[in-house]
């Protein structure tokens, strides 16, 4: 077998056998395979997809390239969250620490922002001396004392993985439904999990933009994480607008704070609320999700949700004063800016991936992976699609590092935001539940 | 612009504009762009191809990518011929100084072997001393004095096609008719010419396997070369079994003098006559293909084309002697084997594919370019579909290193000839000739 025989069957629509994939992973690990090969397989896999066969004997391999945290001595379940990427998507900053309150581990391997979306670590960065390079023994210390762990994918952590990841986006192949389940499970499947939830964003933000697709991609992971006995429950929800209103690192940081105090904006709490739900009913503490979504409130009211972040910051060196006093510690705008309404009327259109670019622009995001990133920039998103709003109301808050990014970020606002006339349907926050059981239409 | 989003546009079936390829060519050409891209790319446009616009911009860019071949100032003119490739094809090395000698000048592109078929430089580099790596300057100063140069690719000529034409084997996005056209005629144009044949093989050695594919690929340089104002004649032709006799390096040296000489095989001879009218009634020696046929047979008879080959080969440094006597001069097999014939009966096939592998595995071919090849093995396939054979009676002779490369000799041969019962219908030497003017069919 060599790759270049790989890349010519794929190429042809023929079948590669698990014990090639098996080999393709190891020599990914290895470094021994030419970039220029992979690539070019990896846009035939794109072109001509994988069977489900191929998508295991894939992910399998990855997962088998390196090692995996060794969790199974604990009492406790393990369960993690993944979410397939959004704009203003700060869910697993509240619901880490708020599952982990309630007493299931969540051992969670997150990522960085890229493109129009944000990502987990970036913001937990913004935090004063966090950090999320740790290794697995780190990682499994962390868990077994605190219950909780967010930390990046580690050299020791499906390196194969690791390989064609960062080479997907250079290459335009990161909308293939087998590379992205493949690549998200063998990571997933490497934390030695009991469970897994999936948020699965829909709408014009999304990354993947039609229902089939998502359902495609769901009934994947599901399958993928069933061969490993760990259930998966995903549940489709809105980014058609973007979640919350802090759209940016710190500012996010702030809006997650809040959130798990008990207060922040209600389209967070829900999901934090929905998502947690399904993790303490995969994590054994209870079979009702009402009971579930009870405890959830109960940490969140009691102060549990907050102190286990704090624990959570502390045991990953950062500054713990973040849980009390967000704006004295997070790296704040020089700038603060208001965006007015040009007209009365009704909100028709907030662009999350408008607001993903124009963080992106102002100096908060990456256009390629090596890109430094400014914490403090971003939004204040005030309105949502079906408000009603005079002119000159704020639609958003530009938070900039100076004029000049003030400037891209107002640009980047004029593409997001649409006032008009017309009435607008608001869109269900959760659309579908889907569980290796089927698919439930919840709205 | 960025390659990134070339690639993305293109997978997604989009556009890429003139200037886009033109840019695309100079990065190439100066090495600035990541091969892990350019790979990704190649495949994107396998799947997707490239409209007529978007090959003729590659072609241009790619053209431009490097310096031509400066031959204006003559008086004659500059017609040259491609072949797709084929096993045995040893036509070009008759072709070349045959038409030379007839006063058309022919500055001569040509290419190694690679898979199963052979390499015009390869079959030259036979003979001891021939030398085919020749800068521009010196390549212009032979045409000038002896009216013809055969060589390969310089770092001079299409720099933009080289690096693409050396990823493209490893990545297996080598059959795509717009990749082919617009490799083959970046080189060709830089050659400066006023007329160019094409050898279009067909049946199972062929490179393109559906007529339609063929006729795509013929209709795509046709329409690269009317904009440079350089006709081109396609002739498609049988690649259904090895053309000639000979097969392999040497060997095939051994019959392009034969031929050259007035002997040889009559398939050989009767391209030769072929290609070689074509060629002079495009470099404007006659407008008549009868009279022009004549002239290349006088030519042949009287020794003025075996004599313009000396001169060839003493230009570029080989030994002479080859024209007069060259198993005197070129490197022998040390063994020499008869294949017999397992059966009295007829021959069904002559399998092209296997002969070319066979010589591959033999040490005479290239499975990857850097190899490097012994030009004294092969075969005399002395078999051809549609003849009456007897049990024992030799199919073919094998030209060996030694007892292994015999053997490996043996078992290519036993998948290169089927002896049955039944009529082989004789398939055309020449199936059909197309010009800008449309498509003649022949036979």
């Amino acid at each position: 077998m060599t790759l270049r025989d790989l890349i010519e069957r794929k190429r042809d629509g023929g079948h590669i056998e698990a014990a090639e994939w098996a080999e393709f992973a190891r020599d990914l690990a290895a470094g021994t395979l030419p970039d220029y090969q992979v690539s070019a397989f990896l846009m035939a896999i794109y072109f001509r997809g994988l069977t489900d066969d191929e998508t295991v004997a894939l992910t399998e391999g990855m997962l088998r390239s390196g090692k995996t945290l060794e969790l199974s001595h604990l009492k406790v379940r393990r369960v993690d969250k993944h979410s397939v990427g959004g704009v203003g998507d700060k869910v697993s900053i509240v619901l880490a620490p708020l599952v982990a309150a309630c007493g299931v581990a969540v051992p969670m391997l997150s990522g960085r922002g890229l493109g129009h979306t944000g990502g987990t670590l970036d913001k937990l960065e913004a935090i004063p001396g966090f950090h999320t390079r740790l290794s697995l023994a780190q990682a499994a210390s962390q868990v077994e004392r605190v219950g909780c762990v967010i930390m990046g994918q580690t050299g020791e952590i499906a390196p194969a993985d690791r390989t064609l990841y960062s080479m997907r986006d250079a290459t335009a192949t990161v909308e293939s439904i087998p590379l992205i389940a493949s690549s998200i499970m063998s990571k997933k499947l490497a934390e030695g999990l009991n469970g897994l939830v999936l948020d699965v964003k829909t709408g014009a933000g999304a990354f993947l933009q039609t229902l089939e697709d998502d359902l495609k991609l769901t009934r994947t992971m599901i399958a993928l994480g069933a061969l490993h006995d760990c259930p998966v429950v995903a549940l489709l929800t809105d980014m058609d607008s973007p979640l919350g209103v802090a759209c940016g690192n710190a500012n996010e940081i702030v809006e997650s704070v809040q959130s798990l105090k008990g207060g922040g904006p209600a389209d967070l709490r829900e999901l934090a609320l929905r998502f947690g739900a399904e993790m303490l009913v995969l994590g054994g503490i209870t079979g009702d999700q009402a009971e579930a979504r009870a405890q959830l409130e109960r940490a969140i009211s009691s102060g549990k949700a907050i102190d286990k972040f704090r624990e959570i910051v502390a045991a990953q060196g950062g500054d713990i004063a973040v849980c009390d006093d967000p704006a004295l510690v997070l790296p704040a705008a020089n700038l603060r800016e208001d965006y007015p309404s040009p007209r009365d009327g009704i909100v028709q259109r907030v662009e999350p991936r408008a607001v993903g670019k124009g963080i992106t622009a102002m100096g908060g995001g990456r256009t390629r992976m090596a890109d430094t990133v400014d914490p403090s920039v971003g939004f204040q998103i005030l309105a949502k699609p079906g408000d009603r709003v005079t002119r000159g109301q704020p639609l958003a808050t530009i938070l900039a590092r100076d004029s000049d990014c003030a400037a891209a970020g107002r640009a980047a606002l004029d593409a997001t935001f649409v006032v008009g006339d017309g009435d607008v349907a608001r869109r269900p926050l959760i659309s579908h539940r889907v569980t290796g059981g089927g698919v439930e239409v919840l709205a």
